[in-house]
């Protein structure tokens, strides 16, 4: 058997996927996958929303945390403290895994999290601790929760058990929506593409893996095109705050291996594509949500006909902070 | 076989409503049923939404409107003029049946429609025809549109086939969760609600059927309440701009065999279950359509445990009118 850190950093493979469907039948939401006839009409695709902003905690981050700690507690580990850093959703649903099976849970937040997500993460009942942005400062805080009280570390992204568990919303939508011919996801730390990926290569071959990103935010993007891992040392400026944080190496390699193309967006597109989706499919998503519903608006995903599967990512959104919702103009 | 006339201003039964799904196969939407843990989580309820506003034209009104044609075509009437009268939806939904089916369409409209009901209509290739708000007002002009063009009137709510038709929202529903112990959709005519109750009566006999209007607009409450219907000279200043008509006679008779209540809600409630659906289930709704989610809210419908299903009846509503999305204070 593998020992705990080889099992976090070996790359998974559509087996840890499968794995990780069992093992969180039902206790995740199977969420609805959602069409629009309007949505359809506007973009001459097929469209199928994967809704994880209604899963628990408002983000598919659920499964991949769950699946970490139940992967820790079938090899008889007995609850203890976990800890992790988050930009706000990964750390409200490790609060919440770790409430479900009895563990203790830190979890440090940059300051710039949103309100919305943390009262998320209070509502689990883990008081958040604020660190200054930027993956180093994360990294620091995290480290010394670990040294000083001895937590155990679940990465928002570059942990297997943790990609494995993102996966099984595409193992869902793949199993209602067999012939899709694109799966898009936005890329953040890539965790969600990653797994996806996996799910896709298996489940559906002829099915395109498109991951996107903002352009403010285009480190994937950057290191698909180049082949070698690049990241940013100051989390750039986009309104999708899920997305400021850079690609993890385990997500990178299975993009490398099994992705078709990480494209950008911009943060006007970005603006749009949540108006378009509360006006038109009366869904509220959260700016990170936005990103690959973007690029179908733009006729960048797939081509008119196809059906198009995009997995929307969470609904954590300040209303007061939407900027169409304030009443500046948009485009 | 029943004249025209009867057809439309006999009583209708189950057996219409199943008709009409019949007819209505593949040419309606199966809208999603919704379900939120968050909304379960805050309700003590389980509840399931049944999304019309993700119907063609963004309301259940389609179902009715374009069952009344195909109950025309079946009789072997050819194709000619439909009008009608509508706040909104209903003429949108006529306007898109007939161009289906290749009729023409004239739609009546009170000037305070909104505008994004009244794209809504545009949309379909029908120019509305503007009159004063009040029933009075809405049913002088349609009644020359019919008299100087020969139009044939399809009535938004006091017509068996368009109640029918809209019963079928209700039958997907039961269809997909049989056991619920409470059915609820909101009143303005009365269609959406005596259709669902002729599902429920049949499909689910222990399911209570509850209508929910507003406050501002109980005339169906008080009609409920009497055994004799009333209604308003003037239209009612309620935000839910679809309920604002007074209860039909088809409808009420409905009612008084079918349904178990009628309940009322503030303007005040109304406003904090759209924001509540908004934030907790990332769903817009049209305040007719969180009517009843209102009354959920404050814990009437149904008891903890019940499974509870609402019929959202649409989604049409201009964004920079939504009083808690335009920053002004709520509850």
């Amino acid at each position: 058997m593998l020992s705990v850190e080889d099992s976090v950093r070996t790359l998974p493979t559509f087996t840890d996927v499968a794995a990780a469907a069992d093992r969180l039948q039902g206790r995740v939401l199977r969420t609805p996958v959602w069409r629009s006839a309007r949505l359809d009409a506007r973009t001459g695709r097929r469209v199928f929303l994967k809704c994880e902003n209604l899963q628990h905690v408002g983000a598919f981050k659920y499964r991949g945390a769950l699946n970490a700690l139940l992967h820790r507690q079938a090899a008889g580990t007995p609850p203890g403290l976990v800890a992790t850093h988050s930009s706000g959703n990964h750390g409200a649903a490790l609060a919440r895994a770790a409430r479900e099976l009895g563990w203790e849970c830190g979890v440090v937040v940059p300051r710039d999290t949103s309100a919305a997500k943390l009262a998320n993460i209070r509502a689990q009942g883990v008081e958040p601790l604020l660190c200054e942005p930027g993956l180093a400062a994360r990294e620091a805080a995290t480290a010394r929760l670990i040294a000083e009280r001895g937590a155990e570390l679940v990465h928002p992204f570059d942990d297997a058990r943790v990609i494995a568990g993102q996966g099984t919303a595409a193992v869902e939508l793949l199993a209602e929506v067999p012939h899709l011919d694109v799966l898009s996801a936005p890329v953040g730390g890539g965790g969600l593409l990653g797994g996806s990926a996996l799910a896709a290569r298996a489940m559906a071959r002829e099915c395109r893996v498109i991951g996107v990103e903002p352009e403010l935010a285009d480190d994937a993007a950057r290191s698909f095109r180049s082949g070698a891992r690049v990241g940013f040392a100051t989390p750039p400026p986009t309104l999708a705050d899920g997305l400021r944080g850079s690609i993890g190496a385990l997500p990178f390699e299975l993009c490398r291996r099994h992705v078709d193309d990480v494209l950008t967006v911009s943060e006007a597109g970005i603006v749009r594509a949540m108006r378009v989706m509360l006006e038109e499919c009366c869904l509220l998503i959260e700016p990170s949500s936005a990103v690959p519903v973007a690029a179908l608006l733009e006729g960048r995903l797939g081509a008119p006909g196809d059906a198009v599967g995009i997995i929307l990512s969470g609904g954590n959104v300040d209303l007061g902070l939407c900027p169409f919702l304030a009443g500046r103009a948009t485009t």
